[in-house]
């Protein structure tokens, strides 16, 4: 193949900042000679993913973006309820990864257990729920929540705080030995969460990425 | 950091010919910019791990190999049993990688359900116990066996020809929507298998070595 | 409550010949002294739900409907894959329940283990898929397809001979001990399948009016 | 069919007070064109059903009884241990329904995970029996006891408060979102308690007559 | 304690050559300074225990006779339906084991997965809830019918031909590693049935007598 | 066989005092009769089992003690890790016995659920693991540590009391209603335990060699 493999990771909320945020998140997984990677809003989708509406308004301007797309060799779709990812699937033979799956499938490396940092607990039940339908619920420690706006957790000072907080109520009380981030704009806290609590803590679109560049590299 | 990071894939059967088919096998996954992958035998190793024996005799040598590496950010070991991965997790703080785990782990990513090709029946107990002990086989639609020798997979003419086979069972009577071959020593064989069968079709080796570029890239 | 309590089953394919089917389907269950029970085609739906595509595209106009809806006391929503059931649900303080999960709950109380008779045989890993969301598995004796088109199955005269050909290997070759019937334009083969293989049949949207009338006569 | 159908509601406690509480409860599901439902008291059963030795002292004469029925269309069992519902499906060919099987499948129509509130802490291990037999545990939040006797529960004042206070434990602290009243004599209270909690309260009997009407009328 | 402790055998069916057949198997057990054990016959129980309503009509006078018996240090209930198992529990402070669990835990020490021989394919339904009750699905290789009368396996001289054949089947094509004897009354067959077949096979009454002695001796 | 029977219980830990501790655990089941039981240090091994390497060093040499004994009709491996269990089994005919297979299973047949005292908090991530492996997990109420030394629970005089208080926690806060030493140097505390919880109390080896009696004298 001559040209630069690509993977284009789409944020399915419309918040531009957000994309930023992933832009920074997958920086590190850009290798010269590995895929290019493209973060990308879909410019359809709402502003923020809080809800099961938000969630499902996702799925048909994503498959159309998917469907538009030209030399993109795999796709990611940002947001933790990974809305989408089968019609996504449906419609392109490149693969495409949902970063819940793969911060899950990745935290499964680091631990016996894994605990989920969400930013609202209504978001939770639609969670256990994937969990479940994905068959990985045995090896779930606990889910609590922020109790936070996304809006709070991208800006606020004190989302490192409360989300060490969560992160020791997981490892402590519900037995986690790694950390998943429920969310797709927490990147750069997972460095230090990481060292606040003393376990792996896995940020969902980085674990993404990186199985979209292996499955790409072996084509 | 300014020494470039590296991961050490370990062969844990001392046949060096499996070595040199690691080395082929994580080629493409190596970046200039990425982590430096070598590949290397365990030369108190078995020729082949076959057995429960074979397995069990792994995980001490391989310890202590772990805990003589300097400069090493993560650990694979790459055989399809996992031999010592809990001992050797227990004994660093960088991550340690199994081929079987990262192995299934992606083929959930690319399937409902996923086949597994075992190089012989006695196997594939040992496999199921494992996929058990996991919690995955909820996931799991079938393991069928080649039942040739690890010699005879290596260098055989028809190996490829049977893993076809194989795998059409795999797909068509089981149901699985991707396959993991299940040996460290059949790598070559991914690309003309996946073809063949038009379903993913996952290296366990190139899987492991893709998370652990995935966690030491973000660290 | 003065006026006549309602249940609104809405078809969310657009296909006018499956909603008077259904029509066909509840009227035995439309008691003078019971709710009102009103079949409706989702006019934005498209003509027959066989992809996950056809199935993503539903959730939110039947959101826009069940917010738009007046007086309806219980919505049930008429597609076996039911598509936009947590949306729905979030959507509105009344019962909304979807035929699959109705179906199969209620064969659930006919048989230690059920069988579903799916269409074709590429819905049935998103059957899979759903019946593991929902934690039921483990009473699932086997999914087998018909191999036809919704069109030919709401038509043709094979029909039956094919669902009675299916439902035998159901019975005999899976153990299955009730008949789950997969798709919502299968109502009126009912009762002679039922009395061509001896055990139960379901008829999923009967299953979920009878589960809506329930909740609503108690509140 | 020129009879109207039937449905016989047996209580297999000897408790006339309780039959009279079914009576209460199934009345909102008594419709003119509907059938018939009927309750009745098992006369040979003990006063309570509180110990095992009460559950299986049930079986055999509630066998007895529906072998002895002419005209019944549907059985249903009110009791929320069950008893008999085995041996009482192998002795008709009318469906029989469990109202404890009936409630809790209800009640995944009205919740990811559901709560029961059990008269005492003893019966919980037999229940939890019963849905592990059922296969549904991946949707159980929890069970909690009232500790009251089946008498004080019946008469009592203090017993909706009592059910107000644990139930809201089975909420806020397990995580339910729906209830199942663990017992066929709490009918009286589903109303305010669903009030009082605001999550859906499934009264097992009323569950089961439902799914029974339902079964009933599209033969 | 100066008397010597006691097993307590029931047969639950009124076959005395069923008991005699028990004595029989439980000779090798019966060490002079170990416990007695005595099998008895329930003579209230069926001539065989085949079907739900047999079962059913067994707990009570089971019940009975245990609280009756006077230095009894452990009761076997020796019907592989384990009738009455949980309320003879109920009622003696005395262990009390079953066959049917007695045999499927002993062979879980044999062998990862097992198959279990029943007399009637009617009876596999009972069993598979029975398994699912116990939690121990997961390790089911699968259950396969002679399809003889309880009489004709105690006496006929096809029994042990017609054994081999479908443990064959059990091991060969389900994946067994071991074999349970899914009646109380096939125990002569034990060895022989080993021998051809080259697995474990476990006769249910000596598993579970064994594992009263064992508890009975370290009181 | 003329001559005596023999079960070679193996304590894979150089601390001889375990292995006397074994011996007086074990003496209750010797019986004349019975097979001799011969407990035995295995030499090469750590002198505790605290650490996955512990755990890890002592399959090899463990096989090549089996190997290597002549006239042993069933072998124990007596530590709560059953370290070489599958090693042990590939390696001879007769049949091996892990201690905590064998007491999990054995509190199967006390209990519905069963608690776990562990020594430290560290070993329970592989014991959970362990019974994962086992398919049993949906039979544990909870496992607990003492945070003792495996040398403070074999001398210290604070031992039973410490036992009392966590498995007070495993009955009433998790629902134990029996509990499994997890341990193979607590035999001593079994019968004040079992007094003191008023719930059964498992001691492994004791449960292990029980089943190996059984299996033995049935051959």
């Amino acid at each position: 193949m001559s040209r630069r493999a690509r993977i284009l990771v789409i944020n399915p909320n419309s918040n531009e900042a957000v994309t930023e945020g992933l832009r920074q998140a997958v920086r590190p997984l850009c290798f010269a000679e590995g895929p290019e990677i493209i973060c990308e809003t879909l410019t359809e989708g709402p502003f923020g993913i809080e809800t099961q509406q938000h969630a499902d308004s996702v799925p048909i301007p994503l498959r159309r973006r998917i469907e538009a797309a030209n030399d993109v060799d795999a796709f990611v779709i940002a947001c933790y309820s990974d809305p989408g990812l089968h019609v996504a699937r449906e419609g392109t033979s490149s693969p495409v990864f949902g970063i819940a799956e793969s911060g899950v499938l990745t935290a499964l490396t680091r631990a016996d257990r894994f605990g989920v940092i969400a930013i609202k607990s209504r978001s939770i039940p639609r969670h256990i729920r994937y969990l479940r339908q994905m068959g990985l619920m045995d090896r779930l420690a606990g889910e609590r929540p922020l109790e936070m706006s996304v809006a709070e957790t991208a800006t606020g000072d004190r989302t490192l705080d409360r989300m060490i907080e969560v992160g020791r109520e997981l490892k402590e009380k519900d037995g986690a030995g790694a950390i998943v981030m429920g969310c797709a704009g927490m990147a750069r806290h997972r460095r230090p969460l990481e060292e606040a609590l003393g376990i792996p803590v896995i940020d969902p679109t980085q674990a993404a990425v990186a199985m979209a560049i292996g499955i790409i590299a072996v084509r």
